[in-house]
């Protein structure tokens, strides 16, 4: 039966498997990343550190050094499981990409490091959850993001075609209408956009306040949706649980009181049938006697 | 009972309908809107794609070519029922516009055309849905939103009554007046505006405000009635009713249970009252034959 | 019993009554509101109407004779209950204004007549509810909007204290503090306050982050307090009283039926409680007998 | 039984703790809170009230007497148990400042003063628990905050490596750009930071754009979070409670109900029962006389 071998891999594996599950290297994981956060935080000051330029370099390699140990150790413990996971996936990749060597001095590469900080969340379970409920909570709200996307767009076409002469640097294209809309929504400058459009074209107004107007309500409709949906999902659920559960026994309790009487009285009525016969039979006995 | 003649037509009829509610017809008329809206959107890169104008031209002639066969063939599949829905009058009308020659080089209609691109709401049922329950949301709060329009209306003739002289660039006559509390209202550039009547008059801060605070209370109220009328639908209904249909079943469990018990206890009743007559007759005949 | 005289008089009233609270009579007063409404909205184009001054004078004194003969009917109607609603007091005040002599050519009496427009909102009843509603929402949110003033407050001493000198023109005194306040709270311009400071003290980020963080947090709390006010109010609320109601019925069913089934067997006990007293009976007579 | 001397003292502790309780005690303090947050509000306009600084320092002195008094009365009142509170910890610290001697003009301490306005918080009950139900929301969305920060510590390191270069006023260092973000997470003033920086880098929209959605979006789920959960706590909680107690009322009843009709039938079982067992016992003995 045993698969000779086999075992103290196996032992081993387990092993890792408890170490890697342990609270203290979970939390040696967070400090590590908070460490690295901070210390990315640091490199930014790069002339009150210029000093410490080299010591930064050091740090990078250790965070990196250690996040290679722990990705090696997970996957050694967890196997196939491991790449089953997209969490693990966005981890394993954050670090290979610290792997690559980066010779020139400013690379893309080297601003992926900064992604290394949101290894927070994928590494603390509590967090993964949040995010997690934060992206579910995404489709059921498709139809109302599309629909805004639908007048957004609709509208820029509109505006470029308008405007597009009247002020250039806002409706020169779609592209730039787009930004123009999206800073619009924002309620941010639009005063600007619509007096720039409005000195040629007095009525502009309308199309501002109607898109502001449709927007914000589809936005508003947005929250909403959301909102209904969370507490479909959680208000009271428990209290109605707790409620259903209740009537349920409070029933059954009736139900069972409620048999337990019909057993009696079904009982009664077998006493005074049998009475009854005994009566007859007396009474035929009687008659016999009394013949 | 067959009416001749009118067979083929009926089964051509439901035939172009089976094509019409068919996925991929639905599906292929999406994807002609959808390159319609980037075509447009395109087209607004008049510099860069100046070469292209002819192909948009074309584009565009097969676009509408496209949605005519559409319309064409659903109104043919649903005969006058095509007409009761007021989305079908919005495909319609955006296509006919398309069809209705502009000799000028720009036009009001050639505008209309960037409506065809809210046709992917009026074709996609969901789209359809969540549009609809967003206007029929509209009218149950049609009191606050009438509140809001009279508050602003009655600042906007104070305001211009009280500032009119100091900024006339602002509160110059009603309309101008109505802007800049819209503008308020969205928070935008309201210093700018209360700044510069409070130049002269140090006391007008009361004015903006009270309108800001009033306003924003009276919108944030619109808001929480949307929230409350939608929970009011759709909250805890599905609970509710099962609830109520549980609470139901229990209680006719019960009530048959209770009438089972009361049938029983009747015919004990009825047996009882049998052995009391018999006994009776029996007591009858002894006193006979004990006289 | 018929009190002389005053019977046609009372008649009077009714008729008067029945005029007051008909449909007509209260679209008549709506539309004239509306239309004086329209008419001061028009008065505010000066230059564009100055031919017509004159009309808008005419126009103003028979809205007013249609405002004091719609009053006059409805006090006489409603009599002394016409006073114990406040809203009437709002029409009459409002109603007594325009009848004041203004000798000067712009008084604030003149201004005053712009709320007649608010007339709107006391002449239909929904608005009267609407606004009804809103203002009864306040007082259960008044900790939280005393508590908002008292951070207020206390930001704007704090803030005067602190910024007093750096920045004159925003933090010179506390009337000037609390307005800038109010406008950072709106998050409008206050990078310009913050950055006009900061110039001197680098660390005043500090407070005007706690400050927006605190006031949005606190703001936000109030915001609930009102969605859950409502809620509770309003959600399922007829669900509730439904549910309570079934409940109730379905008890007293039950009890009712319990109830008839006690008596059932009461009845029962009681016949062969006869039963046995008759057996007994004969059996003492047998016994008689049999000695 | 009675320690001599102790019962006096606590005779007297109790007379005290009367007074520090009783209405007029409290009405009292608050009254001289307010008056001193009045006064330090006037104390702001310095030119204006330069005459009087010295009737300043005198309110200051009498408000400070005030204080110490209500705090000494109180400890002495609450004895130990005073210190359990942490409201009463803020009162007693902001007090305390008020007596450490500032020689300097402008000073610190000067500054704390102005915490005493937040005295009305501590003193009034109905504040405190307010102020208490928002700091106890604060955890439930630790998580959700804790994304939102390292969301945006994320976007401020990679902000600052990307246009730490084009512009330094908002992306300089990792204090500046935190500083920058928060102003756009606000949405003030984005625009003029996106377009220093889309002046070298054309994409850069894409930054901003994704930051502004994710933390509004993130920002949009705090808040559901913190409604959601404030339902769950309040809404209909009272009217559940009374459901669930009428419910079991209900049962209660019928559970007596029901019991008290099997004791019934329990006893009209005996009755038969004997009945049978008199028949049985008269037929075995007519048996034996008819033998």
């Amino acid at each position: 039966m045993r698969r000779e071998g086999s075992v103290p891999e196996d032992a081993l594996r387990v092993r890792v498997g408890r170490i890697v599950d342990s609270g203290w290297f979970q939390y040696t994981v967070v400090a590590v990343i908070v460490l690295n956060a901070i210390s990315l935080g640091l490199e930014t000051y790069e002339d009150e550190f210029a000093a410490l330029a080299g010591r930064f370099e050091t740090a990078e390699r250790v965070f990196v050094s250690i996040f290679v140990v722990e990705l090696v150790l997970k996957i050694y413990a967890r196997g196939p499981a491991f790449f089953r996971d997209a969490w693990n996936w966005f981890d394993l990749i954050v670090v290979v990409i610290a792997l690559v060597p980066t010779s020139e001095g400013f690379s893309v590469l080297r601003l992926l490091r900064t992604l290394r900080i949101l290894r927070l969340v994928s590494v603390i379970p509590h967090m993964r959850q949040v995010v997690g409920a934060l992206f579910r909570s995404v489709p059921g709200m498709g139809t109302v993001i599309s629909l805004l996307l639908i007048i957004i767009y609709t509208a820029a076409v509109l505006g470029e075609k308008l405007f597009q002469e009247i002020a250039p640097e806002y409706f020169g294209d779609l592209g730039t209408t787009l930004y123009t809309l999206f800073m619009v929504m924002t309620t941010e400058n639009w005063p600007d956009v619509a007096d720039a459009v409005m000195e040629e074209q007095p009525m502009a107004w309308v199309f501002f306040v109607v898109y502001m107007v449709a927007t914000a309500f589809i936005a508003l409709n947005l929250v909403i949706g959301v909102i209904v949906t969370s507490m479909e999902q959680e208000v009271n659920s428990q209290r109605w649980a707790a409620d259903q559960e209740l009537e349920l026994e409070q029933h059954n309790e009736l139900m069972t009181q409620l048999g337990g009487l019909a057993e009696q009285v079904e009982r009664l009525t077998e006493q005074v049938r049998e009475l009854q016969a005994g009566t007859n039979r007396d009474r035929g006995a009687e008659r016999e006697t009394g013949d």
